[in-house]
């Protein structure tokens, strides 16, 4: 099996907030992460699939539509994006952005449509892996069963 | 003449914006930087001071005063920030916190505090340039007479 | 147990092609990559073996050892060549040089030696993994049992 | 004066061969260079202007139009080539394209571009440098006036 | 299962040498290593843990205390200091510091506290793996059984 | 006039002590770095040399040539070195090895091979500029007059 992978970047801001606990609590657990005006990040997403290559075009999967799933995906809901405001899996459950929870976001939004091609097309690959990067000194890695 | 860098970090939100303009100008100006709810990136914060080496420490300048007066003067006010709306030579002039102006900005920070430091012993450094990379791929530079 | 990795790093040319479709269709699947004249790219490939280690050197493979065997089992025929023309795996038979089928044939290359090595000394590491990144964004891995 | 620099990449392949030397004398002096099947590299080039940033936007160059330069300029007609057989200022006067030459090339297809739109908007930026970088331990910096 | 990384640097010297050997084998075997002046290098440590996300506070692990576990347990011992001379597991063991054992060395000052924070806190999460970078192109990588 | 750079990585220790100070006044300047164990980094060298692409070749200078005379001049004096006991110009003057002494004495070794090969071949290029990361965070430049 071949573990094939494409890096994205997106801009966004977030911040961690909860909103049953007081202003004090929020400072104490979260720290400069929690000023409500926002912050940023450049994120890098590393989205990794794995199968076979195809034998004829050597591919275990199309890059290009990869890449074209990534920007549909993700990188449109949450480039130049304020997390917690603007996309909906963080600002409908208020769910805190961190970046577990964004690797583990990116990878609902990725797996069905990457499951679909390969159930489509039974040489596809299955996603496996989503990585995500806040700075180059912090990273998430959410995996499937691959 | 030797030319010191010390490398920082900090991460910010910002959003491009002119108030003299209507929506649609600031979009077609701005496109996606125009989004009033912000993004942010990691900025890279190079900063340059240039003198003769000490030579009994063989210091240009000590590095730990230098990342000091980094993180009192710049870091202290970008970091974990929004640029817009809490750094005042952004926030008060409404200045664009463009990657040119935060270079300006950071400068006119640094600069006073390093001159001082040369003036009171006169083997210290000038401010020479500063750089701040918004992406891996975007730099500004500003640079002083050396 | 330990994985230990040694990154190295060739330039080579390729292109995509099958040589049983029509030009039309090669263009249409393999975009700019299906240009006859070939375009290049800096490979690093990273290879990791895995092993306990040697209680007295503290090595699970001597590094010199598998630089040398990089370098002589794969750079030697990869580096400043063009794949398709003159690396046999490729060009006899036409199989593609897409970064997963490069992984695979690296594998190919350094497998017996790794092993035939550790089978002439048993405490000698087995080949784990190959990693070949085509640019920074896109990288293959081929993985063995280990 | 502010330096602004985008920088973007490409790959291509090339060779290293003069027509009016024998095959020897070519190998010689290029080495693995020579080799006339042709080797490739991802090219880094990033391009840099100075100027004042623009008091209302904060621009010294708007970047979207400069990444459109890039492209148009540069990487249309050198992205996925092989700059020997397909680039004209190479191919036509089998000037070689070595990282010296290829930044010479760059700046002479981006310069008139940059001084026409400045002298259309006397606020605009003039070219300053444009460096390329081969791999990450080579590169070659061409610089004008400023 | 989310896998979360924290990334940070130290700078040591080392040399490789077995006394129980003489001279000539240590320079055969361990080559420029075996200089007893020693040399250094800029360590980078990756320090990665495995756990769910608390649904709360969205962080398998609150990165401050995972930052401030790796310099207390880590860095307070190793940066800028002589590992064979310095720090305990290799002075008073003459265990070689070789990047393996930097890593499996690293995994035991680790592991406690990290098995420790877990049982004392169910929804903490376990330490999962720790790679340890010597220069860009070698890295070992010790896991446990996550 | 073109810039050309070529990169190179040497792995050393040194510690920072002024024989003429007590140990405390050694701790309290040189912090950290003050330990007689020595220390040490992954030094990045940039040495770039500037002149005018040779009309035939292409090249400023031929980089295999300065990849020899780096190792040759520099690389076999410092790489697995300790700087303040093994280098004659830090050891025989107490000289401290600080990143802006090591980009001088790196520019004095260098200087004179590269000057005196321009002198024997009119087209060949100047040493320009020689810069030295100690980290990625710091680093030191010293520039000649071009």
């Amino acid at each position: 099996m071949i573990f094939l992978t494409r890096r994205a970047t997106f801009s966004a801001s977030h911040y961690y907030w909860n909103d049953a606990w007081p202003a004090e609590k929020n400072e104490e657990v979260f720290g400069r992460c929690a000023n409500r005006n926002g912050h940023g990040h450049n994120y890098t997403l590393e989205v990794t699939v794995a199968g076979e290559p195809d034998p004829v075009t050597g591919f275990v999967v199309d890059l290009k539509w990869l890449k074209d799933v990534i920007e549909r995906e993700v990188l449109a809901a949450y480039d130049h994006r304020h997390l917690n405001l603007e996309v909906p899996e963080f600002a409908a459950s208020k769910l805190i952005p961190t970046t577990e929870n964004i690797a583990i976001a990116a990878w609902r939004r990725l797996e069905p449509v990457v499951t679909a091609a390969a159930e489509a097309d039974s040489s596809r690959a299955r996603l496996s892996r989503v990585r995500v990067y806040e700075t180059p000194e912090i990273f998430a890695e959410y995996r499937g069963g691959l």
